[in-house]
């Protein structure tokens, strides 16, 4: 079994994510040491009875002090306060990478705050699960994820090898995106859905008729509410940092809805075409995922192309494993 | 273990909803003879692969002669049709329902279309699920669902309490609801829930990016997609037969979601506020859902008042063991 590239990790947020790491980390042949750091005793003994770690403290330095990288999973917002506390403590060398949801905030914070003599790679794993916190966290949350990295320009070759190679290790599928896009593409598929679920929860939920309707509401609405289960105050940071992409978001998704309202309002037939049409193209969608899960081979560091690591151009920015298949 | 109340049920449409229903009523006692219509003979063979039929005909008169319960499980704008089609069919004394998603225009069509021999009692088992199709039919689709019952005001009663107890066999809990409340209560926790499913998939597949979009869409988009899965022809005729419902469900959302996007824009804190309170209303569905459930009694036909049987008044027309309980 491959050898983790790092002795030592401090986890700073042991909710699901960074709980979930610690988990998937124990698994490995060799694994690092796993210290995590979260400044609530609930979120540290919920880490505790899942043993994702093998020591949670609340004392931050001890976190990160040994470690050779630290992985930053607390909520976007925290982050800025996290890297100036850090800073001081961190060994030259150390890598620094982070999990958050948005990257263009989380990469100026890095840059402005962290020592020249870290190497910070900005990371985003898109498990997609809706529920918070450490309880739920399993070792196999990254399995088959597409694991988005957003490495700064100035980024250390050899610290994002070992970062990809650490995404591989936990099961992830590393995916090198800019930060810019990387908001702009979250903000549809991950940033819109949940706002649409929490804005259909209020207004149904306020409508006259509640008290009849909340009865009869079954599957349907138990799906298209869901994700208000996610973290409110991770999703309140993602729009208050990636809130251009978000509002552009919400103005395409209300005028396809305008349009299918006008449809709906005039009794028009082709109301079924729509109807099926987003059908197909969540069934071409739901394909394309399964394609990509078989397609999916196991990449050994050895295969890592350190020119690749960066971006060379919008288009070409596809999975990694597809990148390797044009070899 | 208590008997059907009819010996003879003939089932128009053998989708999801019409071969569970055969599947359900297999599991009784002593179950009906069940003969099974659909105009498609895949969807024939469907259920007959699923064995949740007596027989499966593609002849009308054969399913409906000698039945003394006809279930139309079709579309809602093939019902009218279908009304027009069996009525010189059915013997008098022969209960008609049906399983449409919308009632007020289907009660409007069985006035005028079914003979007065016949009595109709209109339903909709609120059974929640998002995919279609005999293949996934399910002998305990209807366990604990919401099964709405809207009889016409001339409803036969022994009609009405023979349908009641065949909607308590199959696991269901009764609940009135008159024709146009029905479908404005569901045109928020289930028409709505759909549209807006479709103009998602929709906005985010029409977006510059979905190339890339499409890759690290996870979890919380195939949830909020996941409903474009329902039936078009059935979402068709729901939006086709319940425009004014569904405009006014349309009207709210976007409105909700506008405030929600003002907030995101000006960067609001308060953001945060709002999303747990979308949790909160979130849970406190859920945890009614759970209640009811435990709640929930095995209503026998002897408890059943006829004169509780219609619409006493808005506020009183709670689920019917809610009426019980309250005795």
């Amino acid at each position: 079994m491959a050898r983790s590239p790092f002795a030592s990790v401090g986890i700073l947020g042991t909710g699901l994510i960074g709980a979930s790491l610690g988990l998937a980390l124990k698994r490995l042949g060799s694994p690092p040491r796993v210290i995590g750091f979260d400044i609530s005793s609930d979120s540290r003994r919920a880490a505790n009875a899942r043993k994702a770690l093998d020591r949670a403290t609340g004392n931050l330095a001890e976190a990160v002090r040994d470690a050779d990288l630290v992985v930053v999973a607390t909520p976007v917002r925290a982050m800025e306060l996290v890297f100036r506390e850090i800073a001081p403590l961190l060994r030259p060398g150390t890598v620094v990478t982070d999990t958050g949801s948005t990257k263009r905030q989380v990469l100026a914070w890095a840059a402005a705050l962290l020592p020249p003599e870290v190497s910070f790679v900005g990371g985003h794993p898109m498990t997609g699960r809706a529920t918070a916190g450490a309880d739920e966290a399993t070792a196999d949350l990254f399995d088959n994820a597409v694991y988005c990295l957003s490495p700064p320009a100035s980024a250390d070759a050899k610290a994002v090898e070992q970062v990809v190679k650490l995404v591989e290790m936990i099961g992830g599928v590393a995916y090198f995106v800019e930060p810019d896009e990387h908001d702009g593409l979250v903000a549809g598929v991950s940033h819109l859905p949940y706002v649409l679920s929490a804005a259909l929860m209020q207004s149904v939920s306020a409508d006259r008729g509640w008290r009849e309707a909340r009865s009869i509401a079954a599957g349907g609405f138990a799906t298209a509410t869901h994700l208000t289960e996610g973290d409110p105050r991770m999703f309140a940071d993602i729009c208050l940092t990636n809130q251009d992409q978000i509002v552009r978001q919400i103005d395409r998704l209300v005028s396809h809805l305008t349009e299918l309202r006008g449809m709906v309002e005039r009794r028009d037939e082709t109301v079924f075409d729509r109807f099926v049409e987003a059908q197909t193209l969540h069934r071409q969608w739901l394909a394309g995922r399964g394609a990509d899960d078989e397609t999916r081979p196991a990449l050994a560091t050895e295969d890592i192309k350190p020119q690749s690591l960066f971006f060379p151009s919008r288009l070409s920015n596809v999975l990694r494993r597809g990148d390797k298949d044009k070899d």
